[in-house]
């Protein structure tokens, strides 16, 4: 045991990954193995990702017979399912047979229809049936999360019977954080943190030292429902349910804490209108054609725009300062608006923003836009003065930057809340709508006030 | 006990909270602290964030005698800080006397310098001494988030006296999850996991069952880093060192999931031009200042993007459809690149893109951008020479698509990898430098091609 090794840095460090790269490309298959076992699994498969897809192939092949079922679990879906097909099928199902379920669960749950089949055609039966119950349960459920093998205790024993049970059982998980009580119906009734058992006497009853509060959750239940209680709460694990409340299995927080990171990733992604597929290792025709959409969504509306502008080629022709000058309304109520809109839905995702203040928060944002317009208003009416000589320009862009910033900080706010309310993510979409109404609103305005009252 | 309450609901339900508000309204007070026991410490908090100022000021009133702790502990830094003052400081004291180390710092840490020395005042001197010994580590490292109370054993123990230890100590932490085994020097040596410890006979020693990775993490560690070394290894808690390697106190998953949260948060903001402080409860007139200073960057890019549509001020008045189109040729190339970008920031922030593959990176998105580059400029070149009957017209834009679509994707992949490396957070003020960028070279190319090739 070497205590200090990798304590000094965070992650896989650039100069062992690139000892690595060379030994492969030396084709010294002994060095790569022995530094690779100096690596936690989860920078191996840090590695596995980062590494070209000929480097990846050739690293696969020098680390199997077997492949390191950790290594596995690490991997992101789309590097894991090449990792799969590399290794062959039976190579990975044995990487799969000796994982927890819920690792299986997610790396079979990654692989392509066939290539699934295919390995879990190989796993012996129990493990093979426990998985297809994992996959059962919805994409990103409680179920799909929780590890199956579970410590569940009668909640008639004492603290002595259950240490005396868990010395001598085989069966247990590899690691654990809470006791759960069960009646005789398997339902959970109780959880019990392992340090209360470790500091209390063999003969005091479990149900003296169970924590008062036990949440269950079921087994069908959003993971991002989950990961929200796990942080309310600061859950270490808890037991999963099914619909009559009896004991599935257990979810821990190492789970949650991928998921949070997995969905705030998501919305992250989603507001710049990138898929969460696109995720840095996809391949390229995949990530293009994901982002394809949302451009032609953005073309539309630019397209939108433009005809706003056409509208108006006349009074352009009369004075081309209005060309000169238009887009700057646009940008500035597309910047508010992103604005209030990104804080909004990062309010809706952790439940600042609900029902009961929605209407403060609009509010707010009305206020605060409305603000920022005046403030504005003032500089950009003062440039445009200044800069084509005519004070009633200045004026016409002063208005039109404050109905624009008011429409923005409105929209930005409303549009998160109305598309929650139609059961939409309000992450996806509601960007590319908002710039489409700050553009369109913008040049309409900036260019009908001026079309009205300079000509 | 009742183990169905609030089985069922994620978190604090609008009705609960509503019965609360009208009881807070009909004075009350019995039927308020009734429904408030009722909730979790995590949901009072929440409640306290969700209603306003007036309706807060009486709700803190009602509970206070004594304040609970834990309802403290879980508020956003903004509200902790009104809460505090409405306390008053000898029932704000109190209720950090009685916090985890970490939870008090966190709290103090939020309070107004003045209002801080207060508290820390009337404090005992033991208190006092471990939270400004916490206070004395730079802001957002491991040493600000570590619980000094910490479970530290002599590495020549055998489980049976491990046990007796725990179950005779008073002063132990209340919930904990690893032991550390500390030599002589007291460096920490080995963790470990609670569940080992409990499925082991009491004659073996402790050092058979240690964990043979153990990570530890030194007090000026960022939380992030900490964040990402808990993920990346599945920790549950983790010893935090001084200089010499000495014991310290520990770092638990439950802060770090908070952390993580944080951090998460921090980007989705930055990237949007919203300041982390930019909270949902924030005052008006903070959220409008801290909003303010990032539209005027965007003011500076508009107005440069204007200055470039001005030198083509004639081309303009002689063929308006240039003004029309224009906006498109912009739009398009910030939104492609804010996709780039945005990869690669999430992608540095998750130690994805590295030195090693950043090249790699750089090609692939210009690849992407190319590639729709091609497709949208079909697309918008038939448009526009339908549009306008001009096939040249068409050719122009569309040539220009590509070329901004390229920039985009060249600005947002290297921008972020070249701001991380000069020191600075790429999430922060990225997108304003991309899309002035784009702005500006959209604009140029497309009306500088016109100007050269239409008339």
């Amino acid at each position: 045991m070497n205590p200090d090794r990798n304590s000094t840095s965070g992650n896989l460090s650039t100069s062992v990954a690139g000892d690595i790269i060379r030994a492969l490309d030396a084709d010294d298959k002994g060095a790569v193995r022995r530094l690779v076992e100096s690596l936690h699994p989860a920078d191996t498969a840090d590695l596995l990702e980062w590494v070209s897809h000929r480097e990846r192939n050739r690293l696969v092949d020098t680390l199997r017979e077997p492949f390191d079922p950790d290594i596995l679990a690490e991997l992101g879906e789309a590097v894991a399912e090449r990792v799969v097909e590399r290794l062959g099928t039976v190579q990975a199902a044995e990487a799969v047979a000796s994982m927890a379920t819920d690792d299986a669960v997610e790396v079979v749950e990654a692989l392509d229809a066939d290539v699934q089949q295919a390995v879990l055609g190989v796993l012996p039966d129990i493990r093979r049936d426990r998985i297809q119950e994992g996959l059962a349960w919805p994409e990103d459920s409680a179920g799909r999360l929780m590890q199956r093998n579970v410590v569940a205790l009668s909640d008639d024993w004492d603290v002595g019977r259950a240490i005396d049970y868990l010395r001598e059982a085989d069966d247990l998980p590899a690691d654990f954080f809470d006791l759960f009580l069960v009646d005789r119906g398997y339902r959970p009734i109780g959880a019990i943190p392992l340090s209360r058992v470790l500091r209390t006497r063999r003969t005091s009853a479990l149900t003296d030292i169970v924590r008062p509060d036990l949440r269950t959750i079921p087994a069908g239940m959003d993971q991002e429902e989950v990961a929200f209680l796990f942080r309310q709460r600061d859950l270490i694990s808890a037991p999963v349910v099914d619909e009559d409340g009896r004991l599935l299995g257990v979810v821990t927080v190492d789970d949650v804490v991928d998921v949070i990171h997995e969905e705030h990733e998501e919305d992250i992604l989603a507001l710049a209108g990138v898929g969460a597929e696109d995720n840095f290792f996809e391949a390229i025709m995949e990530t293009t054609r994901s982002r394809f959409i949302w451009l032609m969504i953005h073309l539309i509306a630019a397209i939108a725009a433009s005809w706003v502008i056409s509208m108006f080629a006349g009074t352009i022709q009369e004075l081309v300062a209005l060309a000169i000058l238009m887009p700057i309304v646009a940008t500035m109520g597309g910047t508010a608006g992103i604005q209030a809109l990104t804080v909004a839905v990062r309010a809706i995702a952790v439940k600042e923003l609900t029902p009961m203040n929605a209407v403060r928060a609009i509010r707010k944002e009305l206020l605060v836009s409305g603000l920022n317009g005046l403030l504005f208003a003032v500089l950009i009416g003062g440039v445009a003065w200044a800069w084509f000589a005519s004070p009633a320009l200045g004026g016409v862009i002063a208005l039109a930057m404050v109905i624009n910033l008011l429409t923005a900080g409105l929209t930005g706010s409303v549009l998160p809340v109305v598309l929650q309310r139609a059961g939409f993510d309000p992450a996806v979409a509601s960007s590319a709508l908002l710039t489409s109404i700050t553009d369109v609103v913008g040049f309409y305005v900036f260019l009908g006030l001026a079309a009205a009252l300079l000509l």
